[in-house]
């Protein structure tokens, strides 16, 4: 029997749980801006399906199938990934209702690993926190947050290290999370 | 409600599916081989999760959640991605139970729009097929494979045209299903 990564309650709907005027959250946001990129043909990243431990399907039909007893999966690797110019693409996203750090037990060692795994294998990888109390998205080169992890013996990153050592990234009307305008400026 | 692609059932258990008298299915041969790319450092290639819509989620306690309801989703690209020598590297894998043809109808068109956009925007991308009856896997880049179901009108691909378009995988028992030994000689 599994539970859901740190007891967290399943959410499926997300409209309301932003912080943001926008009524969105980091998810939506960067599931709109990657189908954007995908229909404008710039880039192919998806968010890749939640990991569930299926346990019971039933059939009450010949073409149907219904999963009646399934537990979720703590993720072994990041929640995005995909191609853009010819590179690997892996990130992470996090969302911060903190106004002061931000916990790192809210990152899995397993996605730490991950992280310096595609680093070394020569992906582009990174992690977009939004601070929701600010309405503030950062881009932070994954080597930055694999390096913290792993030193500091803090608990939590404070805010003003995301301010020193991450990029903003503005908000747009059809990319609202246009992180690939950042990679252009740092990898092309 | 979304049934599961084809109305195949779901098999939870690959073990005994196979032809092979080595009793595995291709999904667990390309698992282990991943799974050895990942331990020894040469690359970081994952399977994604099945895509799954959630309806109903249960709460018996504080910190478990039972998902009740939910429905298989039609995959929207393909099944296998990550980052090999900093290209991103994209594939499906197809088994084939047939000894003269492999249905074309087995390849959602999703997946074959996925290939064609992953392969514009720089990845490896390709798709290993195992024909069952004969024990034998097969490499064929995914421009091939796109170009036949976008050109031809059967409804099916002779066996054949494998032996003609293909690279044959061939076993090792470490890397039961060694792709990446194949892309090397292609690509690098």
């Amino acid at each position: 029997m599994i539970n859901y990564p740190n007891g967290k309650k399943y959410n499926n709907n997300h409209t309301n749980t932003s912080a943001s005027n926008r009524g969105m959250a980091l998810e939506d946001d960067i599931n709109a801006t990657n189908k954007y990129y995908l229909e404008t043909d710039i880039a192919n990243i998806h968010k890749k399906p939640t990991p569930i431990q299926i346990v019971h399907v039933d059939y009450p039909a010949r073409n149907m199938a219904k999963i009646t007893e399934a537990y979720f999966k703590v993720p072994s690797t990041t929640d995005y990934n995909g191609v853009y110019r010819g590179k690997a693409i892996d990130f992470e996203a996090k969302e911060c209702a903190s106004k002061t750090a931000f916990p790192l037990a809210s990152i899995h060692p397993h996605q730490i690993k991950h992280l310096e795994s595609v680093l070394k294998h020569g992906a582009i990888a990174f992690v977009i926190f939004r601070f929701t109390q600010y309405d503030k998205t950062y881009y932070i080169s994954a080597d930055k947050v694999c390096s913290y992890y792993e030193t500091s013996k803090r608990k939590s990153i404070p805010y003003a290290w995301f301010e020193e050592n991450g990029i903003i990234i503005e908000y747009n009307l059809v990319k609202p999370v246009d992180y690939l305008k950042i990679i252009d400026k740092l990898y092309f």
